[in-house]
């Protein structure tokens, strides 16, 4: 069960034989994490990236007012870190959080790259994570620029059709840089 | 003239012989664009990658109430394109428009995808492209969540110094989220 998870992952990607899937998941390590507990810290430079087993976690910052400004959400079955950190080695100052109890497989930062360089189809994965990621931001950085909240609201729901039921509301108003109520009216307009 | 800037920020980022310069810089052609010239429409597939050998170039869309919503801006010695667009191949629903009599190196899509599955060192540009963006868009969310409007025009300036210069008051008051009479009571406190 522990690698499952990624091994359908990895073959679901990319044309993998079983030697390599098992030699690319004896990479990664099993690490459970209760709710709320902080994986990465603000000082803290990021040096693994998370495949998600099971849970949900979320990045996010507090601004000079003391705000916790929410920046993204992950799920199972796919990969995440806090990746400005995990790229340039300096301190994240943001934090990477589970909001379920979760389970996590954790690949150092150098056993990573070291894969992308080893395996051109996992040079593949880690492209699209970061592909993907840039069709994400685009869509936010508009949203942010002159979406109107409902708006904002449907692509999020678009992208994660059951964020609502497994994100508290506090936290995804934050996401989307609303107030807790105005994201209740929304809702009730759905 | 034509293919020295880029071939001097191929030379800077990888490996290459001058073989593979030579090599490399073939599959580019030049095209020249009037100042306001739209490069990619709306309603456009990116098919094309431009490396900016000479001006000043944004990338914006238009939000339901007619306003501009300026998401990037790009100048020399750099990589740009409707990126969504370019991986995805969805019409771009953004405009690519230069702001500068400008002059693009151009390659086809097809080309540029057979050049990074060639060259791992041409791999490793296209993963820095899209890491740094990730990064740059990292800072953009948080600041559209909570930052003041002064410390994100502080942001702007320790990444692109000459900023001001170069862009017009209302295009960087778009880029920001704020209004052009706001951005000059900022500029004044900087």
């Amino acid at each position: 069960m522990t690698y499952s998870i990624l091994e359908n992952y990895l073959k679901s990607k990319g044309d993998f034989t079983n030697n390599d899937v098992n030699y690319i998941t004896n990479h990664f390590k099993l690490k459970k994490v209760k709710k709320k507990e902080i994986i990465i810290d603000f000082n803290q430079v990021s040096n693994a990236f998370y495949f998600v087993n099971k849970g949900a976690l979320r990045i996010f910052t507090i601004n000079k007012k003391g705000v916790e400004l929410t920046r993204f959400f992950t799920f199972e079955n796919s990969f995440c870190t806090a990746l400005p950190s995990f790229i340039d080695q300096k301190p994240a100052c943001e934090y990477f959080q589970a909001i379920e109890p979760s389970e996590l497989l954790e690949i150092t930062r150098n056993d990573f790259y070291k894969l992308v360089d080893q395996y051109s189809d996992f040079d593949k994965i880690y492209r699209e994570i970061l592909e993907r990621s840039f069709i994400n931001n685009q869509k936010r950085i508009y949203s942010f620029q002159g979406y109107a909240a409902i708006d904002k609201l449907k692509l999020l729901l678009e992208t994660y059709p059951d964020f609502l039921i497994r994100v508290p509301n506090n936290l995804t108003a934050s996401y989307l840089g609303i107030s807790p109520s105005t994201l209740s009216r929304l809702k009730s307009k759905l």
